[in-house]
């Protein structure tokens, strides 16, 4: 893709959702549909393949006991087709009666381990502990640009969750604008402090450590529950006991803690579905520069967590017409099920 | 399932919306993987077996030239394993910190054929204008029952669209809230009508036609674009000129109308795509007794139409964790395929 070829990001004008609109259009005949796809097998992410890759953002060096570097146990990289770029300016303006703005932003691929074939549950806690380093640094990092207003960071691990590379990774995407899923958060987290003045996460946390039976795991800083009313059966929500809005203020002590409970619960999933395929996502505070919305010099109403959805089901019609869910296994029983797996 | 086993409606405390909790919870075992799924073969639903499938709601008769019956062209049926259940009320209640209350409502399928192999575009238009009248009827006779809020009308086509019959079904949802998709619409039209007194929808297809580019077809009553930022690629909206904003108050001309735009459209997406999942949706507002909205006292702001959802991506964790999606073909490059094909 040329530079000159910018994507559009266009917004709806009933939701006020944002999409993103790819400079070179597909063609039908170009569109693999899901039930064909195949899984690329010759992989650029592996070791000693360093140079196939666009440029290194940052990695963790794996280092001799001479301390000389011999490779690196956790790699960025940009994206090679990425949706929102680093170059250029917003351009906010208006088509018609619609709105858009150029696709500015970041995309970033987050290489887990140099083995192909790693499992993040399999890859022991001192590597699950550098992916979330990872994580960290490259958030923190992200919200220096002050173009960009939120870092979201995703994994989709198996075909039906979206998964391109069978090499295990995580992915980054920065976007101008907040996206829709977060500012209801946002919103709903806000209305509710303002109602009771205090943060809905840490009374939820509490609500859920007193009843107990949709915790799966409890440590000393974090909570592993499913939650009362989520969207996909066996859905899992890890959420930090201390109350902090941002994730990349996590600190060294709750770095091991998360490295632990997210292996634990992804062993738990696979032992209950296997060849599972699954979604995570952190959701953070949006970034602090610009310091645009008042709410965040307080951040006393948001609370970071990480959302782990099992993709069990197909939606059909009804969810995406409605934005209603079915829970076909109670939280109560799935969070039973993935105790005592 | 038993009278007394109530499935329970559940509201997410952060983003108000609500889930449907199955009161017999699923275990893992029981799930299977999308990948592994196979569509039923033995069908209850084809003509001979009227007896096996529960009692009828309604149907629409086949006569004999002697005016006699001899079959039927379309026919209502409650679900066999409803979610949203005729029986009982509301129960509004809270537990702990949430909120709750009794699944009540409806689930019906509307058999499309008594053929089990028919296509709905191969129908025929006579076929297709029956199948639209069986919507507006159960939709007329489903707003009668005070406790029911909203009824959605949808398809899923295809196993990668959530499809479980083979046969040629639509499905019928009506629910004791207002579900968040349709709520955030009604939001979006009502906050447009404020500020423009104008109908977003009436303004949309007057902008769509002005510039044409988004244009699929157009009939005397309809026009059918790919929306300027749609959450899918191919994704197209038929919307009809007159404003109205019940479905259910469709005049003749215009069911015969859209007969022949929902079948020549689902002619192209099939040309298109061979072997596409798709689903489709009647988004109309919600019921008008109770009329305690005070806005469709009015109706002013509100415009229904049928959204088409090309399956051709699965989400990621992006699309879940950001509520942001992303359009590999432009709805106008999307729009001209769909009228050269």
């Amino acid at each position: 893709m040329k530079k000159t070829d910018l994507h559009e990001l266009r917004k709806d004008p009933l939701l006020g959702r944002w999409v993103a609109v790819l400079s070179r259009s597909k063609a039908p005949s170009e569109y693999i549909l899901p039930s064909d796809e195949d899984i690329e097998h010759d992989c650029i992410l592996c070791t000693g393949r360093e140079n196939e890759t666009p440029s290194e953002i940052m990695s963790v060096p794996r280092l001799n006991t001479d301390q000389t570097k011999r490779g690196w146990w956790t790699r960025v990289i940009p994206n090679i087709n990425p949706v929102f770029q680093v170059e250029g300016d917003l351009g906010r303006r208006g088509e018609g009666m619609y709105d858009k703005m150029n696709s500015v932003g970041a995309n970033e691929v987050i290489i887990e381990s140099p083995d192909h074939s790693a499992r993040p549950e399999d890859m022991g806690l001192d590597q699950m502990a550098r992916v979330i380093t990872t994580y960290r640094d490259r958030m923190s990092d992200l919200e220096k640009d002050a173009r960009l207003r939120y870092t979201l960071i995703y994994k989709n691990s198996g075909k039906e969750a979206g998964a391109v590379f069978s090499h295990p990774v995580s992915h980054i995407a920065s976007t101008p604008v907040i996206p829709k899923r977060v500012k209801e958060e946002l919103d709903g987290a806000k209305q509710y402090f303002s109602y009771k003045e205090r943060c809905i996460f840490c009374d939820i946390v509490r609500e859920e450590l007193r009843i107990g039976n949709r915790v799966i795991i409890e440590t000393r800083n974090f909570v592993v529950f499913c939650p009362y009313a989520s969207k996909f059966p066996f859905e899992s929500w890890i959420v930090p006991k201390r109350h902090n809005c941002a994730f990349q203020d996590i600190k060294a002590d709750e770095i091991e803690d998360l490295a632990l409970i997210l292996s634990s619960l992804l062993k738990k999933m696979r032992a209950a579905f296997n060849g599972l395929s699954y979604n995570y996502f952190i959701h953070s505070a949006p970034n602090r520069i610009p310091r645009k919305n008042h709410w965040h010099t307080l951040g006393e109403d948001f609370h970071w967590h990480l959302e782990i959805m099992p993709r069990l089901l197909r939606t059909s019609g009804f969810e995406w017409g409605s934005g209603f869910y079915i829970l076909p296994t109670s939280p109560e029983n799935a969070a039973k099920y993935l105790r005592e797996v």
